[in-house]
């Protein structure tokens, strides 16, 4: 207990990841992980300030907190930090149209993007969306521009439904960005600027927050690569036996 | 033509590429690309030795030869190397039983086999088989193993069909490398066994030989780190403009 006091001392804000960490996502709105309803309930009757900082872009704000109030969460829309409507701010700031590879569930985030004649490729965690035609298209839209942009909302490798794990949108970035021969800018975590705008939305600093998620990298890395301190969960998609040595060392990143 | 004279002494014989260099694949078998059909005549009429090296995989030789042969051309499945018996002959010397990730055209290269319990995952170019469900398999197949092996036919960006540029096999290879954290192995182009494996198969020495083919990267620069000469067709997948800075350096490779 002595070292937790010291490795919490000065701690005034919490992130908090939501799936793998408050959910599991799945078939039937997935299930919450024991005894996480009561953990958020705690941190909020704490004097620590709390925020969601989540790169769920399969839903929107509004449909993921349904979720999980439905699964007895305390949590509201706009206690949300999340990669759409973080990419929509970055649309408007640069005049960038975007074709969109997205799942249908978040598209409503989108209602006010001007997509007329694309200037940009937007990508998200498209599930079954990430058929051969859809990536085909975002391919040759990208190929088509003189200075092809492409936005990926986060980089995850995998995560975890309740029917075992998953691929996530990182790879399909991945395939984008080696047969174009582009970089992708990523939206959200572990992005800095993602980490920045959740600690202002709750008015603390990198200093005196701590990240709570499922992802190594995403989570605890890009959380201590902002001067925060970060925590891995041991739920979701952690894995206390790596499966091997490449994946051990991305782990350690 | 002096300095053809020059960069062709000694050669012996010539390996040909075939998509975007005899023809351009789509529907109703392709189309044969203008003077193609008469080049390798003459080429066959010559003294130089003519092997055709492809990293077609969503066809069986057979396959591939029937449409050439319809298309006008002198080949036979005996003067063709590619990435699937070559695939093949690897799982047998090591033991590897597949899950295979491939299109229905080329599985009768497979047809001796064993696919039980499968112990790696082969990849080739799927087309519209490359969808979420199926890369989702592919990917838990290799995260289930202690020692994941990915095999890769090929690591093709994109090829030219007659309806425009297409993805190939290599995004889809750097996904399940990306999601696995691990390195696939190339079989095929620009790989040096594969070339090899093609002048041996005319009994010439690499210095004896020329690579003719549209891909500066999988053909041209992997010939020439074989010691080979080689040459770029300005048909197929081959643009006097290239699209932005990173591509062109990929294009150097």
């Amino acid at each position: 207990m002595a070292a937790w006091a010291e490795r919490l001392s000065g701690v005034r804000g919490v992130l908090l990841d939501i799936s793998g960490v408050l959910y599991d996502s799945g078939t039937g709105g997935g299930a919450a992980i024991a005894g996480s309803v009561e953990a958020v309930a705690r941190l909020k009757r704490s004097p620590l300030k709390v925020r969601f900082c989540t790169n769920e872009s399969q839903k929107s704000r509004r449909e993921l907190v349904g979720v999980l109030q439905r699964l007895g969460f305390d949590i509201s829309e706009g206690e949300v930090t999340a990669p759409a409507p973080a990419t929509c701010q970055i649309l408007k700031e640069r005049g960038l149209r975007p074709h969109l590879l997205i799942h249908e569930g978040v598209r409503s985030e989108f209602d006010d993007i001007d997509m007329s004649n694309p200037n940009c490729v937007v990508i998200a965690d498209a599930g079954e969306g990430f058929s051969y035609q859809n990536m085909n298209r975002a391919f040759q839209v990208l190929m088509e521009l003189e200075n092809p942009v492409l936005i990926s909302l986060g980089k995850g490798r995998y995560y975890k439904e309740t029917s075992g794990l998953m691929l996530d949108v990182g790879g399909y970035m991945k395939a984008l960005e080696y047969a174009c021969g582009i970089e992708a800018e990523v939206v959200g975590k572990p992005s800095p600027e993602f980490f920045r705008s959740a600690l202002q939305a709750i008015g603390v600093e990198a200093h005196q927050a701590i990240m709570i998620g499922d992802d190594i990298v995403g989570d605890v890395g890009g959380a201590q690569q902002c001067g925060m301190r970060a925590l891995q969960v041991r739920t979701g998609k952690f894995r206390k036996r790596l499966p091997f040595g490449k994946h051990r060392k991305a782990q350690r990143k």
